[in-house]
C-alpha cells in the first residue's frame, strides 16, 4: 500500500559516477540485490549517519573509510540488500571488511576506498561468499545509465522505487543532480534501513558540501517520521564528481544559492516519496507548525501530533476529530502556551480558534479535508516568527499487520 | 478486550468519607454517570493534575478551590462522565461553575468546597441542566459504602471497575486505604481521562501527604504508557480524614515508611489495573531498565521501548524480534552507549548478551516466552546503579480500530 500514484523516474546520468548490479541471491533467488557505486577520483564526498548507539557494522567502516579513502583513486560505494549486518559484534565488522576488501581487490584500489552499506535483517551473519561472487557481475554492468536499475537494486520491502533527477541551469551551464533512496528508516529498523545516494557533477568543496548536505538532510530525511524509530543502518551520501564546469563556492552566492535550493529540494522529494511508501500509509500527511518562539518549540509540537497514535488512527479513520490535534499540542512540553493564542486549520478549513473549535467550523467541512488523501495540518502558535514543516503518515491496519507479521 | 481475568474488588469505607451516585443522563440514558465525594471538614487534601498545557475547565477550578477551600467545612468531588468540559474556553469554566455552585447550595458549604472533574468528549458543551438535575440523588445516595458503585459511575469505555482497598497495621491500630480509578489518561486524551480517587483515615499534614502522593504517582500513574499521549483532563486526589487513631509524621518513621509503601503499592495495582484494560491490549508489559547511571537515562530507555510501535506490534505477535528492542535501546538518545555492555531478558531468557544476539538464545525460548500474557522486558546496560520500570501494552488491530472508529 503507498499513498498517490507511482511515477517512474528518469534518473539523468552523471558524469564521474557509474553504477553496476548484480543478483548475488542473498536471500532470495533471482533479485537484483547488490548495487555498486563508481565514483571517479578527486570527487568530494560527504555522508549523514544514523545515530543510533547500536549503528551496525558496515556504517562503522563506511564513516571510517570516507575520511582515510585515498582521493587520488576511484571510491566505490558496495550495498547490499536481505542482510543489514546489525547486532553481529566483531564478527560483522570481519564480514564487511571481507566484502569490501574483496572488492578493493578486483578494481585494484586502496582497501579505505570502499565504502560498505548493508540493509535488511537484523542479527544474522552476513552471507560474505554469495556477496563475495556477485562483485564481478556488477562490477561488469558499471555504466552511467545504471541509476534506475540501483534504484530497484537497493529496495527491500518498498513498493515502488524512488529516485529523482534536476538539471540545475547556471552561468550558461547545466548541472545534473540525481538521488536514489529506499525507505524505510524510521519505518522498519529491523528491516533496516532509510538508505540515499545523490550526486552531481557540480565542482564544489568537501566542506561546503558537507555544510550544504546537513541543512539539506535536516529539511528532508530529518523532517519524516512514520512511527519515531529510527534504524541501526541509516545513511545517506551526497558525492560531487567535479566533472561539469561548473563551480560552487560561497564567493558566487547566486550559483551556490541556486544548487542549495535545487539539492534541498531533491533531498524533500526522495524524503516525502519514503513517506508516501510508508508501512500501511493511506495518508500523506504535512504539519506545518508556524509563528513558534523557536525552531526547536516548532519541532516539538510538530513531533507531539506526528507521533500521536490518536492522532494517526483518526486520519485513517478520515475523522476529523480535533480534539485529539489540540490535546497533543497541549502535551508537546511548550513552556507557558497560551492556548487562546492556537489557530489549527485542516487546509484551509479552521477547526480551532483561540484554543476552542472555530465557531464556523462545521463537522462536514472537515470530514471533506480528511477524506483527501493528501492532508495539511497547519498550527498556528501565535508566540514568535519560527516555524518548520515535517510529514508523515497515518496509523492503519496495515501498519499493525506488516509489522506484526513481518518475521513469519 | 483486556489482559487477564477481572476480579471485583472489595472496597472498604473509609471513615470520614461517603461516596454518592446517580444517573443524570448525561450522555446515555439509565446509566451511572454522576459522582459525588463527601469529605470530612479538617481532612487533609492534595492533587496531581495534568500536565497538558489544554487542561480542561474543571482543572482550573479544581486545582483553585483545593486550595481556597473552607477546611473548617466539608468539601465535595463532583464527577461527571460523558463529557471532558475540555477546549471549551470562557463558556467550560462558567459552565462548570455553574454546575459546583448549584452543589454547594445543595449541601450548604463554601462555592470554594466543591472541586469538579469531568471526563468524555472534548469540546461539546456541558450539559450543565442534566448534571443540576441529577445533584439531589446523588446526595440523597451518599453512603460511606459507596465506593463500589463510584468505581462504576466514573467508568467511560474502561470494560472493568478498578479499584484496590488495604488495611495497614500500624502500632497496633489499623487503618483503612481506598483508591479507585478510571482509565486511560494515556489512553484517550479526548475521552478524557485518567482520573483516580484515594482516601484513607490516617491522620497526616497536607505537605507531608503531598510529598508521599508525589512519589507514589510517580512511581505508578506516571510509568504507565499505552501509547504516549496524556490527558487534558487528568487528574488523581488523595485525602486523609485524620478520623483514625493513627498519626503519619515524620517524627515516626517506621509508621511513616508503612504509609507509604502502602500507598505507593495501592497506586501501582491502580495504574496497572488501568494497563490491563488498555484499548485492544493483549498483553501486559513490565520494562525493568537497570544498570543505568541515573534515573532519568533508566526512564528514557524504558520509554523508548515501550512506545515503539516496532516493539510493541512484536509483542502483539508474540514474535521474539529481539532486533527492535535492540534498535529500540539504541535510539533512546544515552550519551556514548556502550552496546557491549547491554544484555537483555524476556522473563528469564536472555536474548541480548553483550550488544549482540546472546550464544545460547533459541527462538524456540523466545516464543515461549512471547506467548504468555504477562512478559517482563528486562535492559541491563551495565553502566551505573539507577534503575526504573514502567508498565506498557502491545500493539494490536483492536488499538486501531477502537481509536479509527471511535467516535462513528
Amino acid at each position: 500500500m503507498a499513498v498517490g500514484i507511482e511515477k517512474k523516474p528518469q534518473l539523468l546520468a552523471v558524469p564521474g559516477i557509474r553504477v553496476g548490479v548484480a543478483k548475488a541471491g542473498i536471500k532470495k533467488a533471482d533479485r537484483r540485490d547488490l548495487v555498486i557505486f563508481e565514483i571517479t577520483s578527486g570527487a568530494s564526498m560527504v555522508g549523514v549517519f544514523t545515530r543510533n548507539a547500536f549503528c551496525a557494522a558496515p556504517v562503522h567502516i563506511a564513516k571510517q573509510h570516507l575520511q582515510q579513502r585515498e582521493k587520488k583513486q576511484n571510491t566505490y560505494f558496495l550495498i547490499n540488500t536481505g542482510n543489514a549486518n546489525a547486532g553481529t559484534g566483531e564478527q560483522g565488522m570481519l564480514d564487511a571488511k571481507s566484502c569490501s576488501d574483496s572488492l578493493a581487490q578486483l578494481v585494484r584500489v586502496n582497501k579505505n576506498n570502499i565504502l560498505p552499506f548493508s540493509t535488511g535483517v537484523i542479527g544474522e551473519r552476513l552471507p560474505v561468499d554469495k556477496i563475495i561472487n556477485g562483485l564481478p557481475q556488477a562490477v561488469e554492468s558499471l555504466s552511467e545509465m545504471g541509476w534506475e536499475e540501483a534504484g530497484y537494486g537497493i529496495m527491500t520491502t518498498d513498493t515502488r522505487i524512488k529516485g529523482f533527477s534536476k538539471t540545475i541551469h547556471v552561468d550558461g551551464e547545466s548541472i545534473a543532480l540525481t538521488g536514489i533512496c529506499k525507505g524505510a528508516g524510521m519505518i522498519k529498523p529491523d528491516m533496516a534501513t532509510m538508505l540515499a545516494f545523490i550526486a552531481t557533477d557540480a565542482k564544489i568543496e568537501s566542506s561546503l558540501l558537507q555544510s550544504y548536505f546537513s541543512e539539506a538532510v535536516n529539511k528532508s530525511f530529518n523532517r519524516i517520521t512514520i512511527d519515531g524509530d529510527t534504524s541501526t543502518n541509516d545513511a545517506c551520501m551526497l558525492v560531487a564528481t567535479g566533472k561539469s564546469h561548473v563551480m560552487i563556492s560561497e564567493e558566487n552566492k547566486q550559483t551556490a544559492d541556486i544548487f542549495r535550493v535545487a539539492l534541498t529540494s531533491l533531498c524533500e522529494s526522495l524524503a516525502q516519496a519514503i513517506v508516501r511508501d510508508g508501512e500501511g500509509a493511506t495518508k500523506f500527511i504535512t504539519i506545518q507548525v508556524e509563528q513558534a518562539s523557536s525552531q526547536q518549540e516548532a519541532l516539538d509540537v510538530g513531533y507531539a501530533v506526528a507521533h500521536s497514535p490518536l492522532v494517526k488512527t483518526a486520519l485513517f479513520a478520515s475523522d476529523p476529530n480535533w480534539g485529539r490535534i489540540l490535546a497533543a499540542v497541549g502535551r508537546a512540553g511548550v513552556d507557558e502556551l497560551a492556548i487562546d493564542k492556537i489557530n489549527i486549520y485542516l487546509n484551509d478549513v479552521c477547526i480551532v480558534e483561540q484554543g476552542c473549535r472555530a465557531s464556523d467550523y462545521t463537522e462536514q467541512a472537515g470530514q471533506t479535508v480528511m477524506q483527501q488523501e493528501d492532508i495539511l495540518i497547519r498550527i498556528v502558535l501565535g508566540r514568535g516568527h519560527a516555524h518548520e514543516t515535517i510529514w508523515t503518515t497515518d496509523l492503519s491496519y496495515d501498519y499493525v499487520k506488516i509489522n506484526a507479521e513481518y518475521r513469519t
